[in-house]
């Protein structure tokens, strides 16, 4: 049965392998038999700290990376250049309660993530966009990790709640569960830009091998794949076995007595053939190729949400004749 | 100098007399002054009650209200039907923080005065959506009540943060004081529609008569004005005199031992006066005129909210060129 999807990122820096391996490459797996939306999340990311210019040049390193793995088949567009979706957080606020929005875990997770003095009015309504975000496009289907299963849940009620009292507009979204595991940073910390721990898709193969090398692993010189007992060691084969398509415990076994150094430089190897072509492409783009991709999925999407905001209107009797 | 006026008023159903002199008989002297905007606030009232439908025949009667009463030289549009002024909700929901929303004295006036079992996200975000009504159209002038002053507190702390953070784009509105005394209902209490204790612009005269015979008085034969010792009196005699353009010591004098008949006479004498250009205009109007009017004032809302949202992009940085 095809799908509508409903993905994306917040621009937030260029993507990594982490992004890559967790939710990037099932995306492509996606395009071929479902419609799939990709947003550009540009208003999730407004926090006090950001100069402007910041976002916009995110957005173009997200964009360029989403043409560079090969995601062609799809509507990438921006959050903010949508206002017939951005419009739906209205008739959705109404739908959900104060006490809702402060039990939701994503917003709990929002607010423990931030490093905002105070919690602003957007970072708590956040579920309720996430809801306009995929209900716009009539989204069915939304890849989550492992530990967001709660995040859409929001969303569920709103269109129940929506299709209840008004009438069936739009379907009630399930959870696409990835079954990846979720990679760590090098330091063995949660993989991300700001961090430093984590690599780029765009990292050139030096970068690579010196974020490689820097990588903390453990005293036992013997390689072994343990992920409970030795986490770094196991997420660099990890990392070496997503690249090469083999078994991490086989690499390990592989490499026995060859100690970090030797696991490092098997990584680095795997990491730069790995997205070899990824790399090449993403040097052949140019900032216009971005421009061309956001214009035709900007238009795409609104078509998408003036339909869906029309539909709203009429289910709540606010169209008038023409 | 010419000022950006934004008012309007919820559809929640006709506009009685207290609109009238409260408020909607200053719109007409504004309107020759200033650009007035006139919102149909269509999303301020969604409540778990509403049946679809209502909010679209509330609609048409405040719009017929409007046409009434001579409300020609406006922008008169619907709230939902302008997406670019409510797309600046996400960008001015970052602006502000929870707790500013908490101790917003409008947020707690709008949970007081609801009759919804909790409060919904739509509530608790209202100072912010106001915000967008004003700041779309660059509004630098908001008529206010006298107990509305901090009604637009948060509008003003919205235009110069985001004025300081990214570019001066927005004037930081004032209030603009009503002068009229609030007139209250027929039976002593807040005027409303809901009560039944308020007489609507486009009541018939026997309607008027009905209401006001019923109206509450008290137990002294000998009329006089005092507001604090006689409310209910005094509220008659005010309603006279805004309609006769007397003064209501002049009438009670007048009246004297005529007593609470002939004093609801003279009133409704007064107001089926005054009112009948009024309903006569509302008459010959057809739901027809409410479609023109509302099918230019929200293109013409729509074009202003358009470039404002523009420049709000370019100042954030999110714009991409051509």
């Amino acid at each position: 049965m095809r799908h509508t999807v409903l993905t994306g990122d917040r621009p937030t820096g260029p993507l990594h392998i982490g992004h890559y391996f967790g939710s990037l490459a099932n995306r492509i797996r996606l395009q071929d038999e479902h419609d799939v939306y990709v947003l550009v999340a540009d208003y999730q990311v407004i926090t006090d700290r950001d100069l402007p210019g910041e976002i916009r040049r995110n957005t173009v390193d997200v964009v360029l990376d989403y043409l560079a793995i090969g995601l062609s088949n799809t509507t990438i567009f921006q959050h903010s250049a949508v206002p017939e979706l951005n419009q739906l957080l209205l008739p959705f606020l109404s739908l959900v309660t104060v006490s809702e929005l402060q039990r939701n875990p994503t917003v709990k997770d929002e607010i423990a993530h931030s490093s905002q003095a105070a919690v602003s009015g957007l970072m708590f309504t956040y579920p309720v966009h996430q809801a306009a975000d995929i209900l716009f496009c009539k989204g069915d289907l939304v890849p989550v990790g492992k530990d967001q299963l709660p995040h859409i849940e929001v969303t569920r009620v709103i269109a129940r709640r929506f299709n209840e009292r008004y009438a069936p507009v739009f379907p009630v979204p399930d959870a696409l569960l990835s079954q990846t595991p979720l990679l760590k940073g090098l330091d063995g910390g949660k993989m991300s830009k700001s961090r430093g721990n984590a690599i780029a898709l765009k990292a050139s193969d030096d970068e690579t091998a010196a974020l490689i090398r820097r990588a903390v692993t453990d005293a036992e010189r013997h390689i072994t794949f343990e992920p409970e007992r030795r986490p770094e060691v196991a997420n660099l084969l990890t990392i070496a076995g997503l690249c090469t398509g083999r078994a991490p415990e086989a690499i390990a076994e592989e490499i026995g007595d060859g100690g970090a150094s030797a696991l490092k430089r098997l990584v680095i190897e795997a990491v730069n053939e790995f997205f070899r072509p990824i790399r090449d492409k993403r040097r052949s783009l140019a900032e216009a190729d971005v421009h061309d991709v956001l214009r035709a999925g900007n238009a795409r999407a609104r078509e998408v949400a003036v339909r869906t905001l029309d539909e709203v209107r009429q289910a709540m009797g606010y169209a008038f004749g023409p």
